[in-house]
């Protein structure tokens, strides 16, 4: 497993997302990694981010599944063209549509684990299926279209 | 229209919620307003809420989406039973699943509006179409399939 998460390789204009961006100082700074065939992160929610008493809200659930989502959409974009996150042109990614399925009340109080899995890449399109467990059990499951962002909006921004 | 908001006829115990609670004092603190037929929000996101520099987080989007809806099944299913919100038994509704299609980077610096309309009601089951606009222009469409909370777990919590 790669030891650099995906987002860590994002440029500084493209590091202030509120879910993943390292620039954002208020942000969930989520930090996915890639090994060439799965994507998995891990996230431990601060007692705030509740739903009711004891159990995760459904819109974190939802940012997690979001940038975890795009991140693995970029990390197999790069591996699809044969070269290395970090190098240019910047390969970035952002949320054509998400679905989440919520299948159990996700506990707080533990440490929650995603798995993303390429399901479809094409030029300008990803599909990542993304699976979120807590205590080994998946809580959710979410499904991220993850749209090329074109590289002029990237110099741009 | 109503001038209390529906996320204010929650009793203590279920206003804990990150997205919609009125006792979380971390929270977004969405407030949706029913007048028996749609249901209304406005959302002014606070700068570190962001995307890209200039832009909506797609997180946030969906979480704005998942309460609204949450909370116009609330008052539709009120509604339905012909009883005041507030009343007992308390109705409350948590999010089965969600479907977020992003039409447009949605900016920021601008109040957000949320539009709730009932697409299906039944029993335990209420699906909710959501939009969102930014100056007048649709910018995500949501679906939330919400399902009710059984009494039980109510007084349990």
């Amino acid at each position: 497993m790669e030891k650099k998460a995906i987002q860590d390789y994002y440029s500084d204009p493209m590091s202030h997302c509120y879910g993943c961006g390292r620039l954002n100082d208020f942000g969930l700074k989520i930090k996915s990694y890639w090994n060439g065939d799965e994507s998995i992160a891990t996230f431990k929610p601060k007692p705030h981010y509740t739903a009711f008493p004891g159990f995760v809200y459904g819109g974190l659930i939802a940012s997690l599944i979001d940038c975890h989502g795009t991140g693995t959409a970029a990390a197999a974009a790069y591996e699809a063209e044969g070269r290395s996150m970090g190098t240019e042109p910047e390969l970035r990614y952002v949320t054509g549509s998400i679905n989440v399925k919520y299948l159990k009340p996700t506990p707080m109080d533990t440490e929650l684990f995603l798995k993303g899995k390429v399901k479809e890449i094409k030029e300008r399109k990803v599909i990542v299926d993304v699976e979120l467990l807590a205590n080994g059990e998946v809580c959710a499951q979410g499904e991220v279209v993850a749209i090329k962002i074109p590289e002029s909006m990237i110099i741009g921004i």
